[in-house]
């Protein structure tokens, strides 16, 4: 095994080295944006430290497949940005706000595509699952987002219905990166089964973890401005959970909070951090981050993996969720 | 080989069985609408009969990549309706205008995903090949719809631009369907490729001819109104023939039927159909059309095809060609 931060380089340098603009320059230019606006590249990680557990060999048997994960993500975002109405991401503007929203529709489009031709380079055996693992986590993906957007006019969401949301827009993709490292580096069943449900399971404390910082988080690491989920209603972990809890005057409070104009930020976004302190929520979202990452390490038990090997994974879960942006 | 009727009613009776719907249903409900509102089903129909040149064995292993070349087809034309405000289609509304934008790239998307889920059931010593035929083919028509989108901010469009726009945008997506039977049921390399070859050229013969019915067909059997792209000034084969063509007195004539108001409508039509006539363009369309058939037809000599299954595919690219719908 090579250590975590070589890996990390590998990816880098691999990103860094993507060509993609080619004619029509309208339809490449807006790819090669996004893809180099940054982002924390942790679904090719996971599959490169994935595959680290098994195989040495790093080549563009798996290179490219990891590429493929990050490409695929980067066009689920470009799109969610045009349902979302986003003008900005990762502090720079979107393409549908840069270009238009024709753009963004058919660059992501291209994008989605283009990861399909990324994955062709994973060793021929493997061809088949690697297709089916990422072809059934592309439509969950799909599905978590159409879900994401209903929970926005539907009255309340439960807690169970938001973790299968971000299950299926966040998880699924984790998941599916941890075991196309596994498959491409020939790794047992069971080994490549689990590697999935840990992947599932960070994905899921990742999700919190981002839902919490949003709120609570440090603006100068953060890279973005805390509150935007406040201000704009956003149903996330710790507003359903606000939900679950309060009651009376607790609810009545909330609604008020919920109410304020967006033109009182400030002011809203302090008393909604304030009440989900009063009401036990973010002490909550921070055990909620902890059993995931608990219950995402168990999935690796009885599975035959070495103590390394979960040092390892423990070592890159531990980097997701102890994150301050 | 099976009476072509026969490959046409097996592929009737797969899309007629194909079952998307599932939760979400605002995710997968347009998709089924789409998928049902009919169309020509060219695409499958194509990739079977190229199929059945060698193999009688039909069974889901071409049926279902068969589906995904249809379903694919779908989703550029889902895509396509939001870039174009297009509120019909098939006579039906489209998904944009039933629903909303976001729910046509939403359903879009997933629909382009599925595509390559149904080409997953091809038989695995093929994978590779389908799979890289397929996503070069879905990249050039995201190329090929960026050049229509250019073309309409553009003063001119030379012949050979728009050959090569709807070589990419609609010619592939033919030449992917021909090229993928023949690699499903294991053909010879030099016929495989001279397939494609074929596909695309019948590709361009199928296009020329759109452009022609939407001026000069017959209203009651075309299916749609008669003079649309005069109307919305789309820059099809017959006006950048006619720009061509049009010097000094006629280009005046041109320039002043394009510039009719669109509540001129009948007669915007009327007159330049007759400019059509008069510059030769009608007739010259109908023959670029037999030219490119016959150049498809040529792709075919040399490379060991029976007189059967030569006979075969100009019983399939004459009902294109000498279609009125």
């Amino acid at each position: 095994m090579y250590p975590l931060k070589e890996l990390d380089a590998i990816v880098m340098r691999a990103i860094g080295s993507l060509k993609f603009v080619k004619e029509p320059a309208g339809l490449y230019e807006p790819l090669e944006y996004m893809m180099s606006i940054g982002g924390k590249r942790l679904r090719p990680r996971l599959c490169l430290t994935a595959f680290n557990l098994f195989s040495d060999d790093i080549s563009s048997q798996i290179i490219q497949p990891a590429l493929a994960l990050e490409i695929f993500h980067n066009f689920t975002l470009l799109h969610d940005d045009i349902m979302d109405r986003a003008d900005t991401r990762r502090g720079q503007l979107t393409v549908c706000r840069k270009w238009n929203d024709n753009v963004a529709i058919l660059s992501g489009d291209v994008m989605c595509i283009l990861a399909y031709k990324y994955l062709q380079a994973c060793p021929a055996a493997r061809t088949s699952a690697v297709l089916e693992t990422f072809t059934e986590m592309g439509a969950r993906v799909c599905e978590g987002q159409q879900y994401d957007m209903e929970f926005e006019t539907q009255p309340t969401v439960t807690s169970r219905e938001y973790i299968e949301m971000i299950g299926l827009k966040t998880a699924a993709l984790l998941a599916c990166s941890a075991k196309m490292g596994a498959l491409i580096a020939g790794a047992p069943d069971a080994q490549t089964e689990a590697l999935y449900d840990f992947g599932w399971q960070i994905g899921l404390a990742f999700q919190i973890c981002d839902d919490y910082l949003d709120t609570f988080g440090n603006a100068s690491v953060f890279g973005k401005k805390i509150g935007g989920d406040i201000l704009c209603g956003k149903k996330t972990w710790l507003l359903v959970e606000a939900y679950k809890r309060a009651s009376g005057a607790d609810r009545v409070r909330l609604e008020t909070v919920m109410a304020l104009p967006s033109d009182r930020a400030a002011e809203k976004i302090s008393a909604m951090q304030q009440l989900y302190i009063d009401l036990g929520v973010k002490e909550a979202a921070v055990s909620a981050i902890e059993d995931f990452h608990a219950r995402a390490l168990e999935k690796l038990e009885g599975k035959g993996f070495s103590s390394a090997q979960i040092a390892r994974l423990r070592e890159f879960s531990e980097t997701l969720v102890h994150r301050e942006d």
